[in-house]
């Protein structure tokens, strides 16, 4: 059996299971007709959303197409490969998101007969994400090979294909990060704070808006970065494996031929599938199911997955007869990646110290409070940085820079699980909410309560891993950039003025970046807020429950907004390496990518762990501690809470496709800038 | 007449001019008795803060001292320099800080008489701080020239005062830092928030530690801070060319012979000396004094040094026959300081549109206001980084490497009056606190915070000038480090992976620089707050007026932790370099540094600009906008204020000086490492 077969086999196997796991959400009982009313709400509001959010790409997608079929050197294969990515990114986000938003009902269903049936729901419910994005992703790169392999460019047009997939992704995740976080804060503001009425409570405007910014966000969203991830490490791996075989500049002869090139990287992701999948199924508590045991069975699934991922990695090193050097890359990058997702734990579960002080600083107020949780989110990159720095060194050392893009493909290999628990975060959220609006028993709210905080721990590890793959995913793109390039990796001179100002000019790039989506945040929530505020006043009979207020028009302003706020970062990602690679010349460029990546992996870190532990700081004194809800020291963490939000759930996540999407654009535009040296 | 006497007469006119101002403000009227009383608990305070930290400095200069005696390529001679660094930049801040607690009570009986009189006696009471940097600076360095110059390791041997100076700029600057802000933060938890008495009130027991606060950290920190930046970009360039004489690699015969390469950057600096003085004497205000008179009377100076600092540096260039393209350099550095300092005003003045946008966000609250003000701080980063990349750029284009660095000089070389308007901010700062304890009329104390508001402009630009000198000085040790390592520029390759491996740990040590002194405030402050609460508790009749807290209680408090605290950011900044160059290798230590001066940079310009504008949209509200104090959106801006305070006065600062000790430490240690290549 040929590897091409088996990359196609693994991918429809995949698609099989996500069908196997919606056909499950969808033959469960709906609930209540309360409880169907308000998920057909969310339902809605999410379709509008993604379906205006698509309108625009549709344009970016057909000018930036346009434009790379007239550019020298590039030409319409390039395009094609880059609107065909653009779709599948858009179509994984499409199937997940659709199964979320109907798996969110079912699962406040499900849960008022056990906890255990309430966590099989939402966790298939997000699976089918985990298992769309990477068959969708497996089979497009298949694809691309059956149609383009035979073509003499056919190197260049493969990253057409990652391009569209990062374009997706950015503006997916701005986009619905901005709204998600927005419609997070207005609700909070007006309805927690100047209110007084509890989370997710019927009478506030903005409560139907905040659970569809839980799916376009944190399902949609997620699942466009993680396949951008995905098919971007994939793609930088072979572009240095076809290079290392056409040259021996590189890799030092590690793969042996042009089909190992290709599908070396195929076959340990196909193999991440399989493992995936075996995690997933992995996932069940017995019949007296607690929080650890919840914990615990999610974890099984997880590091099963990481093992059987590594036995199949070395499989296909061994079958395709590459250095196994290679799978000591592979073997890294993986333990790296499962490392920063547990130090990531440490630094945000109120079960450690740092959360712990930083909620015990809530009694000299917000202000205490805010820099103890900054100063923790900035601490907390030590041991992602040391890790991803192990990484690379072992995987050079063993299998030169080859080795340090299959590094990232170690790490994102078990990718279907990770985005399976990623994605079951938002629809349990979702179900509580939902719980909550539909006055079922609390004994209800409880199980729900647990399944939510359960998707919290999961998310801050998720998110360590996402950032760690992006980095490495990010500098493999780098590394295939400066290959692709024709670049000597002699020539690029640390000390020569146009690598420095590269450096500084990419530095800045994450901070900007990350201005632009905090301001975007404030704006659209500055809308939101002042929506709650006048249906507040103006509908009479809300505030005592005796009307209803106008749903949807909060999340029409969200969307309008979020929608308008996400262009301008995403444009700046994409044109930026351009102008650089224009003005300062390629050399420059990869200076530019070096201070983006490392900048971007500093700020990610740091905004989701200062994000976190000031939500968990907040948890943690809910539970009683310091006064508990209610108290002064609670206010305190209701603001730390309020600042980590978009931090950590829009430009942190963000920052990660930032930087894969400005080392794509320059691996693509690679050709153009060949023998080139900058106007300057 | 030599040139090495022209650079010891400057420095000694320096010194006179400190000692005219010294003696003007001496004998000025000390005000009433209650004023007398206050001045002196202050000066009671700084002198113990500065005499305690000082024997912690002296231990750890002689475990320096000893450590690079016996270092192998180094030698005692290095010792020998790097303890009179230690001492000159001691002696300097000691005879600033002297004069400016003795300024305060007399600002505040001028301040009585007029405006005028007030500016008068505050600004010189800063310019003694300013000429006892750049005169002993000087002269420091004119001697050790007559000492050693003709010893053959001279080139070694001069790095070693550098490292000296930048030694005690850490310990002062992160322990004054912490001092200052915690003491600020604990008065004001407990004061105005708390109680609800103003700020300065004489019932808060941490007050008197606030004055003492403004003395050692932003005076005694602030002057060996810049006496730091000053040396190190001198002793940079000096090496520079000198490695430029010797060989032909660096510079391209630019400096025509070892007397211009030593005298060059001395000229210019003493050029920068003349300027300052000029500029000095030429900022007083006429007799209808009012804000836009004294922000003008104060440029004046400013401005007219910068150009008199050109047509002196030209002069430099000519009269010892160096290519003019160095004077271009020159330039390119001088202006880009300039406006580096014009763009911080922009985002932190309440003039402008960012500063409004801030508080006007804190209509809804206090987090939306620190988001608003992050992301604010975040966007102030593209003019400092724009105009460093093109001085960077049109430095090297005209002169090399070597004009990298005297841009430095350049940018730095009017230090002397911008120093002196740095330190004189603090001084009024005080004057005014002692006139609200001293029950004068309120009329003077309007006068004085006219003078502190103006010292607050003045500190949002002297910071950005701080920065933006600090990044190219940190840059121009780094090319001397490089140089005097014995490494060829093209060995240095950006994609080696031990120079990325630097690179992204170069990146980390400024997160984790900034999370320690940030804790390290947020510790402090915890003391200081428990211990006003507990005067207020336990002593009777102190909030009705009747009793007098304990200040000297919470001095000693303050000092002890602050001390305490300051350690570990230090120790860390020293090892660090040392540690990456023997694990890593010579060539990951320029990778290391590279990254650690960008992200320090962004780091530093977000922090400083995040924390002046939050404190100027609080001041803003308080000029009546949104409710005026007291109100809502009052209490938001002042947890943003208490936000910034840290990050603007510790942290921020902080890193300027930590770029450069790392990158000088390397300097240093270059001997040692010619010919090694890492242990890994």
């Amino acid at each position: 059996m040929g590897p091409i077969l088996i990359t196609i086999i693994t991918g429809i196997l995949a698609l099989v299971v996500a069908a196997f796991m919606a056909a499950y959400v969808l033959k469960q009982d709906q609930g209540s007709a309360k409880v169907r009313e308000i998920s057909a709400a969310i339902k809605e509001g999410a379709l509008a959303f993604l379906g205006r959010e698509y309108k625009i790409l549709a344009v970016f997608v057909a000018v930036v197409a346009i434009a790379l079929g007239v550019l020298p050197n590039l030409g319409w294969l390039v395009s094609a490969a880059f609107v065909f990515g653009a779709v599948c990114s858009g179509l994984a986000g499409y199937i997940g998101m659709s199964i979320a938003i109907r798996a969110n009902s079912r699962t406040a269903a499900a849960a008022q007969k056990s906890l255990n049936h309430g966590l099989r729901v939402s966790f298939r419910g997000g699976a089918v994400m985990g298992m769309c994005v990477v068959g969708i992703g497996i089979l497009g790169l298949s694809i691309l090979y059956l149609v383009f392999h035979s073509n003499p460019n056919f190197l260049f047009i493969i990253p057409g294909y990652g391009f569209g997939a990062s374009s997706v992704a950015i503006f997916a995740r701005v986009g619905g990060g901005i709204f998600t976080k927005a419609a997070d804060t207005g609700a909070d503001i007006v309805g927690k704070v100047e209110k007084g009425i509890p989370e997710d409570d019927p009478r506030n405007a903005a409560v139907i808006a905040d659970f569809v910014g839980d799916n376009v966000g944190d399902v949609a969203g997620m699942g466009a970065d993680l396949f951008e991830s995905y098919v971007d490490s994939i793609i930088a791996t072979m572009t240095l494996g076809m290079i290392a075989v056409f040259s021996v500049t590189v890799g030092k002869s590690l793969v042996p031929n042009e089909a190992t090139a290709w599908f070396l990287p195929m076959l340990v992701a196909a193999g991440g599938i399989i493992a995936s999948i075996i995690g997933i199924f992995l996932v069940r508590v017995g019949n007296k199911p607690e929080m650890s045991a919840l914990l615990n069975a999610l974890r099984r699934g997880t590091f099963s997955a990481s093992i059987l991922t590594a036995i199949f990695a070395f499989l296909a090193v061994y079958l395709l007869k590459a250095d196994i050097g290679i799978f000591w890359a592979i073997l890294a990058g993986l333990i790296a990646g499962v490392l920063i997702g547990e130090s990531t734990n440490f630094f945000t579960s109120y079960v450690y110290k740092p959360t712990l002080n930083i909620a015990k600083s809530s009694q000299t107020g917000g202000a205490t409070l805010i820099t103890t949780g900054f100063a923790n989110g900035l601490m907390s990159t030590i041991p992602p940085i040391i890790l991803v720095v192990i990484a690379i060194l072992v995987a050079h050392r063993f299998a030169d820079i080859y080795g340090v893009a299959i590094a990232g493909i170690g790490m994102l290999s078990t990718l279907g699980i990770q985005d399976a628990t990623d994605a079951y975060g938002p629809v349990a959220d979702n179900a509580g909410g939902i719980v909550e609006m539909s006055d079922l028993p609390p004994e209800v709210r409880e199980r729900t309560d647990a399944l939510d905080s359960l998707g919290n721990t999961t998310a801050a590890t998720g998110k360590g891993f996402a950032i760690g793959a992006a980095g490495l995913t990010a500098l493999a793109l780098l590394l295939a950039y400066t290959q692709a390039a024709a670049i000597k990796l002699a020539d690029i001179n640390l000390l020569d003025p146009p690598v420095i100002a590269g450096i500084f000019l990419g530095v800045m790039l994450p901070a900007i970046f990350c201005a632009m989506t905090l301001n975007a945040v404030g704006k659209t929530s500055f809308s939101i807020i002042n929506e709650v505020r006048r249906q507040f006043r103006e509908i009479k009979g809300l505030m005592e429950g005796t009307a209803k207020p106008d749903y949807s028009k909060s999340v029409t302003i969200c969307t309008t907004s979020a929608l308008k706020q996400m262009i301008a970062p995403g444009l700046i990602t994409i044109i930026s390496p351009v102008i650089v690679g224009i003005v300062l010349g390629p050399l420059a460029l990869a200076g530019f990518l070096v201070g983006a990546i490392a900048c971007g992996f500093i700020l990610a870190v740091t905004f989701a762990n200062a994000g976190g532990s000031w939500d968990n700081a907040k948890k943690w004194i809910e539970t009683g501690a310091f006064g508990g809800k209610g108290s002064d020291a609670h206010k305190a963490a209701v603001i730390g809470d309020t600042v980590g939000d978009p931090m950590k759930d829009t430009a942190g996540p963000s920052l990660n496709i930032m930087i894969k999407l400005m080392s794509i654009v320059s691996l693509v535009m690679a050709p153009v800038f060949i023998g080139f040296s900058g106007l300057l």
